[in-house]
């Protein structure tokens, strides 16, 4: 039985994190207490959200991160030291970790996950922290478009064989929290609970000496799970004639051919015609699915021209997010030892948020989201006026909440893990409470979210501190 | 100690693999010879070739292919039947694959591997199949691109942060096998022996009071190692000034800094200033490294500008094979029970090569790879002359190999794995052969892949049957 440990194992890291590890270990400031935050900077596929997935993975990894012996031999092999080995052996993390439920709406800058602990134990989760939030975000978000473009329609999975490599299993889940009703992925169903679909490719059409005999015996052993790929010889002339014919067999036998899938051709055009002849034939009760290169720009088209579509099998397009395929987090350090940090860039909008920080959602007067504000642990509220170079002026605050939770405290758990199905529902119930101009894929609205005048202030003084700095160089520089 | 089978799952699938592969048991075809070729149809990132590569992974995963108890409870659970799982228990596939030495040059169309077996251990190595293929040669094509504009410069993946879950592993072998040098995933190196590379990320600086503080710390830990990201504050105003402090108290104590890394900024022009700074303080050892959103064109932009960079360090662009980030392949039933099988398209370009086909690869007078040759099993030589709507003709044609060799015959390996190394070796010795037309990024040189006169005209009459089968249904329905 071969197996491999994969996420949970803590060698699924950047060398570098562990190099500056044994370094703290080494300099004897490991144990001083840090914080880092998650955040992106950028929206994927240009839209104005991003769902929030992959935190029971990462809590998951987190607390079952111990390292075996053949992984601590590995770590000697390529140099690492014996007491920090030593010091590895019994670790576990035993920070705290801050985040919103997951399948939460979130946006850019906002740190959405806050990882608190001592220097080593929170900078050694970076890579897999990034790697599985991430990912997870990612798919989640491409989903949940689809999702919106396919209304309750039927959205099928298919995208293992076009997955990068393992990340398909992730992706399903992901896919689910996003509003895909089921996937064709058994490994990732079984191990994540999820439904799982699937029929026919074009290999058992083509095992028959006919398509019609095909169908037959397809009908024959899975009458409940009959749907029939109308494509390999010719749609209109043989696919769905043959479909009819098995489908009044199956009537005659009490039964009823649940479906026809499309997977080439024109999908408006087929649709239309396939459910012309299907109706006309008298089996308007037969489902027509779709598939081939489907993506929330082609399921938004193809509803728009009015085709009578009743299920997408969606592939590569959501399993990678096209186009992003990545979503941009960073992890980066913002409070050690008692003192806010900061790193310094060129570019205004790339200097971080320093110190401890919490997320404020604030509704209007609807009750739906008006704006998000960034503020320091201690602030209680504060006038929210300030993102870069975004002013925002007086709003009007019906209803503020806090989203980040405590979800691990000194290294145990302390939420209950949501089935992939209730995050969705999450999800759907979060999504109705963002007004569509931020849910739709040309240009959506720009969702504010803000920082309190404290945090701004914290971060301008800082700058200004490292700018007298810089300046004493320059000049001894130039001298 | 937790632990997934991953790859190694036989539920590592879509479901209508297994669905099938019952109807076929139930059917009783379960045991017919079948033949299915794996093959893309599109070249990923508008390039002229694909290297090969996951085959090692691949034939792994068949290799030891077998149900476990939980798998099987979980297949009766979601409604699969007593004597199809009876028969799964014991399944081990015994059948034969042709494919090339992993690292090969390859283009679309060709049959690069041949899965020959019976009809139900071909069909539900699809998934599996598709999956490990597409992926790594996706990763190790982008990596060659990467590799070919870099030279012989170093180049590391940093990738596993924004890789794609779990895809990462594979991604940072198919990697190393493109061209990569070494790689920052510590657990990739460890499960497919591959060198490892990392230093720093901003928080060491951060964590320091100053800049120098952290960087002679690190240098005094690690000298053999010692790479100092210098853009934390100012570049040139900080951190080579400090870079260049470090190295002198280094050279002081007979050690030498090995490096620094740029993170941000125009890199062109922070390259040459800091080239500039470290020669006219007497340190022209001191290597550049770069990274930030680096593909084969921006270091192919770098190096015609003159930038003086050492190595380049490669993170989202490599590891996700963007932009295309996926590659289309796809597994398609060739041969079933001694007859030619045939899927139609309306697309001409869509429509299969039916039979059991072998590729031949014919050289130039000057040893170059000149064209591809696709030929039916039984044929020894033939007149290469049509692809699609690409006639050829006569060719000078000095010598000729044939590509695909069989790795797994009646269940037992028969290839000796190579390491990821020596694989790329392979790889670039290959390469070697193609002219530069074909590796070039902007409208590269088509390759020619060709079809024998035999294969032509045998696709050519069964399309034909199927078109007048398909006219009758017509006149039928129309009447």
């Amino acid at each position: 039985m071969k197996e491999k440990r994969g996420i949970y194992s803590p060698l699924y890291t950047d060398l570098y994190e562990l190099t500056m590890a044994q370094g703290y270990f080494l300099e004897g400031k490991w144990s001083r207490p840090a914080n880092f935050d998650y955040f992106f900077r950028k929206m994927p596929f240009k839209g104005g959200y991003v769902v929030f997935a992959g935190l029971k993975d990462l809590l998951d990894v987190i607390y079952n991160y111990r390292f075996e012996t053949e992984e601590l031999v590995y770590l000697e092999k390529i140099g690492f030291k014996k007491p920090f080995l030593d010091y590895l052996k019994d670790f576990k993390f035993k920070g705290t970790i801050y985040a919103p439920q997951e399948g939460e709406i979130i946006f850019s800058n906002e740190p959405v996950l806050r990882m608190q602990g001592n220097l080593l134990e929170t900078q050694i989760l970076e890579t897999v922290a990034l790697n599985i939030l991430n990912f997870q975000s990612l798919i989640a978000t491409k989903a949940s478009r689809m999702r919106h473009a396919a209304g309750d329609r039927m959205l099928i999975d298919f995208g293992l064989r076009r997955a990068q490599g393992e990340g398909g299993v992730m992706a399903s889940r992901a896919a689910i929290i996003g509003g895909a009703n089921s996937t064709s992925n058994v490994y990732s169903a079984f191990n994540n609970n999820l439904d799982v679909s699937g029929t026919m490719a074009h290999s058992w059409i083509e095992s028959f000496d006919s398509e019609l005999e095909a169908f037959r015996k397809f009908a024959d052993l899975y009458p409940d799970n009959s749907v029939l790929l109308v494509d390999t010889y010719d749609t209109v002339y043989s696919g769905i004639p043959n479909a009819i014919q098995v489908a009044r067999e199956m009537r005659e036998n009490g039964q009823q051919l649940v479906g026809v899938r499309l997977d080439s051709g024109d999908l408006a055009y087929m649709s239309k015609k396939s459910r012309k002849m299907l109706d006309e034939a008298g089996f308007p009760e037969v489902k027509i699915v779709v598939s081939n290169q489907l993506d929330e720009y082609l399921i938004q088209s193809l509803l728009n021209q009015g085709a009578p579509i009743d299920g997408f099998g969606v592939g590569t397009n959501l399993i990678i997010g096209r186009d992003d395929a990545a979503l941009d987090g960073v992890y980066k350090l913002s409070e050690f030892d008692g003192q806010p940090r900061l790193k310094i860039s060129d570019n205004p909008e790339k200097i971080l948020l320093p110190g401890q920080k919490k997320i404020y959602r604030y509704y209007d007067g609807e009750g739906a989201f008006s704006f998000d504000g960034l503020l320091l642990d201690e602030e209680t509220d504060a006038e929210v006026y300030y993102f870069q170079n975004h002013p925002m002026g007086p709003m009007q605050r019906v209803r503020k909440e806090e989203l980040l939770m405590p979800v691990m405290q000194n290294g145990e758990l302390k939420v209950e893990t949501l089935s992939p199905q209730d995050i969705s529902a999450y999800r759907q119930n979060r999504l109705e409470l963002l007004r569509d101009e931020y849910k739709r894929f040309e240009n959506p609205h720009i969702y504010r979210v803000g920082i309190s005048k404290n945090l701004y202030d914290l971060r301008g003084s800082m700058v200004e501190k490292y700018r007298k700095n810089l300046e004493k160089n320059e000049s001894a520089i130039n001298r």
